[in-house]
């Protein structure tokens, strides 16, 4: 296997533990690729109709042609599309041309990748410092060469059963009753859910591992209490640690020279939600592990998931800066200032936020060594969530507690998904969520989900409809907005039985879901593909950017604009489609190879299905735990005898999810499409 | 006709010469809509699925359903999906379902529409003073109804012919050498070119009627080279008069009290690109005629087109709300500012521009009442291009001269044109460049047309190749970008022979493109029609967002997705596509109705034509004075004779053009789609 993959190593790279496997550097000129004498650009001629796919948690289609990227982890929360970065880091592209090869360029700091930008047919990839480990993996075709990647990458975070439910969050749900009023809302109007989210506002003036005793009183009985009604809270924690002396946190690891320094060795201070705030320095695996300790306050209440947050880290502004600027702004006061001195004041006050010369103050200490952030900025975040994860092995063994990250880089995926990060209310981000879905697949991440309604701006009732239907495939399925966005709670809308329905059919789904996910991760496979990696050579398919095939089965294709009667869909085999009104009305359409216009009116979800295969529905029930597999029936179109294998959480062992498998075979007949009759093998 | 419209006063509203014809007031409920008691409010339920069209320049589809629009002249640049108002302000819109009528509330400051944003059954327009003009249009048809609304407001304005042809822009071509670079640029690359563009920048410290000596030195023959090389250089005209104690415009302007006023009765001061300046007061009949006069200065070296800008008006800031930020921001200086604070501080920073608060701190003279501006907000730019159009009839009554304005409302149609504002390179805007065509041709502005490759952020060759491939079609086709964007000029790019025959293709279409426009503006009709105003009943084309006829005979489809192998096409008639790969080699396929995958590589526009019409095409030439109209041919597919009706400027009286109109009779031939020969009537 590892023959298809080269190792090559330039300068001093820092080790990210990226990968798992030790391969044998080589040496000499690289296949394909050249390498500049620097060691700092690496360059590659396309031809006209090469594509290249990759780069995880990015802007633009799924082919990232046409575009210059950078690998960087970014706190930037109006995702357009000329932006260059999110929040992830993930710097493995595929190019599928004439030759065929993967590039993973392990590099910590920013990674440029220039795809076809200055010059429509050359990729160039750049690095600050050539200190890095450069992968080339061979492969006939950009899928083995994503199984081979993601072999080398290791096996991907295995998110617990119930979080394969619906999830629903807010910037903020202010008080326990908050909670309970949309646990409320959404159990009285009979739509599943399994989970709440505690947004920032839950702590103590935002301190980590504190809840706030007047807005969450009693928070041991209140978490017992969702428990009981099969609600999990799911609280954040967020990087920065409020300098405050006297809360423990912040005084320990003060004392035990935990946080990142300044350049004078002192603790580092930025400005982030609770104000003046120190960093632990996740680099320093002792600062690591006494952070990841710290889960356990909230473990022992009976929580078992957690959203870390704010860990690019995103910084408001630092002390340092911040003092500058406002001595810079208060010269003007009573001069007449020119319009440049205007924007001049723009720009410092707008560039006070995520500053670079921020990261470049701050040091880390990693084994002993005083390193520049500069030098790992991509890591903060991974061993933020490595330190969490860690941590979760020790307190609660018997327990797969959720964990999902804002920032990442490759390799955190084997310790907790990603959310994409805080998009925006628009119908173009039900399209980039979509296609974001198999680029993150690509480098390992596969639980992962967008805010569903769009974190950012106001959502209307047609948006989180549409958007829905693309939610209910996603593992992380997770409803959220931000302050002063309109409530988005889908019990609140008009047409609260389409909602419902919808909603439910996720439910029936499950088994389909969880059985795909669980067999994608075991494999070392994506459970989201782009069309051109199952129907390779064939042209169109190929060029198809809003179709995914989901799991081996299924292929959909979500509406994603507003007031449509429906949408193209290129039917690359002949396919059974499944039209959804709810989880037990439906009906089938055959279709053969070909291109169509499907209507898809806004109370429907149209999926298809794939020749000689069927997918697992049971009945929905009020959340995850409730599901009763006895009530499994298959559906769609098979000619020859057909074996499903349905994998299902058994138990916890060592903090992951122990699973079972049982085969289903189903024998034809041709007077149906619902198969309710099988054996069990 | 005018039985089909029926007009409701509230309150004293303000005039804005909005229409032009005089209707007697109805009394009594208005139908199909309810007013609230304070008239601020007119409701509509609106069925599950009607359509709404109209609002002009607006984001979103040519179906507005699903948005809250505000029409308010605003300058933003960030065009995103959410936004609810850009440059110009057209509060018409069109009801489409069991009901069909058009609502104009003829009010000059801000109206917003709420159509399904909050309810997603309900249209809800609401006004900030209960004084305005209420139109309501009657029609069987939205498209009845667009042309008895156009005939209401008046005929829409003549461009001069030469302003069909290409027109090149940049912030800023800074010297005559640049300009004459980029002449030369097109010219010795053999594209096709009419016009460049000055931006701020060849001004005199940005002082309005002032040309830099140093940077265009001996202007006057410079204007006249260009003009031998039939060049027509457009200078922008800014709305703020710069403060400058011996500047002639400020002194004279200062001396006859032409200015806008604040609540003291100072003229009010605020900055933007010149430093502080002070906005004349267009709406005041003698300072707008003084201020038109002024334009003089430039017409008599030879300019014969302006773009008025800035006519929001935009405001970087006010002196006085400067001041007390400047306080506010330096009394943090050495405190331990909170998180809040900070927020305060950048929000006070980001509130300086734009801001209503200084627009209600302004005066007008309005026949001698002083009126504050936030009644007459959306009149300022209007009347600022009235100012110039009016001047330019006693200048140069031999000349058309080209004008367009940045903001506008309706009635300035009759004036000028407008470009649709500060864009971006995005994909997304090039169907949004798309879909404004239509619905600000229902508002009167037929020249219109986007910034092609983008005004703000960086395109890419294929950006810039796909969006040539629409802007070959609209009357005002002019590539613009901002200051620190890439270089995009057309032969710049890598592919110089593919940008070549695109462009060319546009001076080959020249008698198609000016005859429909004309024929537009005579008829009160669209150039640009959605789909559903001409297939109406035809569920599938009513639906149809990406595509437009364009003039009578002709359908439009660009691709506007990266990386597209082509597009999906509703062809909602037989029709014959012409692939043309430059103006002399194009093929012809036939479609029946239906749905089509069509292959559209970036070197290729493909068009349709409708079922028994032909178009025409002649042979291109460098600018649109060298075009040979005796060259033309015709194209398409017929089976009866047909007769096409080409317009062309025979010269100008009154300052505008003279058409003069030749009927092309040609006899069908099986054979053939391309026809040399016909007869001349």
């Amino acid at each position: 296997m590892y023959d298809s993959i080269k190792k090559y190593r330039f300068g001093k790279p820092i080790q990210t533990n990226a990968v798992t496997y030790e391969i044998a550097l080589s040496t000499g000129e690289p296949d394909y690729i050249q390498i500049s004498e620097n060691k700092k650009t690496i360059e590659y001629k396309m031809g006209r109709n090469d594509k290249i796919y990759g780069l995880g948690e990015a802007v633009r289609g799924i082919n990232k042609r046409g575009w210059i990227y950078e690998s960087y982890c970014n706190d930037d929360p109006l995702h357009t599309e000329t932006k260059r970065s999110l929040y992830g880091a993930h710097p493995f592209i595929i190019v599928d041309g004439e030759n065929v090869f993967g590039l993973f360029t392990d590099y910590p700091d920013k990674v440029v990748f220039d795809i076809g930008y200055t010059d429509i047919d050359t990729i160039s990839v750049t690095v600050g410092s050539p200190d890095y480990d450069l992968y080339i993996i061979f492969g006939d075709t950009p899928y083995d060469i994503v199984k081979a990647f993601r072999k080398l990458i290791g096996k991907s975070y295995t998110a617990p059963f119930w979080s394969f439910g619906f999830q629903q969050s807010r910037w903020s749900y202010y008080t326990s009753k908050d909670v309970q009023s949309v646990i409320d809302g959404y159990r009285d109007n009979d739509f599943p859910i399994d989970a709440v989210y505690l947004d920032i506002d839950y702590m103590e003036s935002f301190k980590d591992f504190t809840v706030s005793e007047e807005r969450f009183p009693e928070f041991d009985s209140f978490v017992k209490e969702a428990v009981q009604q099969n609600i999990h809270l799911v609280p954040i924690i967020d990087a920065g640690v409020k300098i405050e002396d006297g809360y423990t946190i912040y005084d320990e690891g003060k004392e035990k020279g935990y946080f990142c320094k300044d350049d004078k060795g002192k603790d580092f201070v930025a400005a982030v939600w609770p104000g003046k705030v120190c960093f632990p320095d996740f680099l320093n695996d002792s600062a690591a592990a006494w952070f990841g300790s710290k889960y356990k306050y909230l473990i022992d209440k009976g929580i078992d998931g957690f959203w870390n947050d704010m860990n690019e880290p995103a910084i408001f502004y630092s002390e340092n800066r911040l003092e500058k600027a406002l001595c810079k702004i208060s010269s003007y006061k009573g001069k007449n200032i020119g319009i440049y001195d205007f924007f001049g004041l723009k720009d410092t006050v707008l560039g006070l936020s995520n500053s670079g010369e921020d990261y470049s103050a701050m040091y880390h200490n990693i084994n002993g060594e005083s390193v520049c952030h500069d030098r790992v900025h991509n890591l903060y975040g991974y061993k933020m969530t490595t330190s969490a994860s860690n941590a979760f092995k020790e307190i609660a063994p018997d327990k797969n507690i959720l964990l999902f990250s804002r920032a990442s880089y490759i390799g955190m995926h084997r310790y907790s998904g990603i959310w994409m990060g805080d998009n925006q209310s628009w119908w173009s981000h039900i399209k980039l969520n979509l296609q974001m879905l198999p680029s993150l697949n690509m480098c390992g991440f596969l639980y992962s989900g967008a805010d569903l309604t769009g974190f950012g701006d106001n959502c209307t009732e047609e948006l989180a409809l549409r958007w829905l239907a693309l939610g209910i495939f996603t593992p992380l399925m997770r409803n959220h907005s931000a302050l002063g966005t309109r409530d988005q709670e889908y019990y609140r809308f008009k047409n609260t039985e389409v909602f419902r329905n919808i909603l439910k059919l996720r439910y029936a789904l499950i088994p389909y879901i969880y059985s795909e996910f669980m067999k994608a991760v075991e494999n070392d496979d994506m459970l989201f593909k782009p069309l051109a990696f199952v129907y390779r050579g064939d042209k169109l398919a190929e060029a198809v950017e809003d179709q995914l095939i989901f799991g081996d089965n299924m292929m959909i294709a979500p509406v994603y604009e507003p007031n449509a009667l429906g949408r193209y869909v290129y039917i690359p085999e002949d396919m059974c489609a499944v039209r959804f009104r709810s989880e037990t009305d439906f009906t089938f359409t055959d279709y053969t190879k070909g291109h169509y216009f499907v209507e898809i009116p806004c109370d429907e979800v149209v999926v298809f299905i794939r020749k000689n295969t069927l997918i697992p529905l049971i009945s929905s029930a009020p959340s995850t735990a409730q599901l009763d597999y006895s009530t499994m029936k298959f559906i769609g179109k098979i000619t020859a005898p057909y074996v499903y294998t349905v994998i299902k959480e058994k138990g916890i062992l060592n903090g992951i999810s122990h699973t079972e498998k049982t085969n289903y075979r189903i024998i034809p007949d041709n007077d149906t499409c619902v198969y309710n009759n099988y054996t069990i093998e």
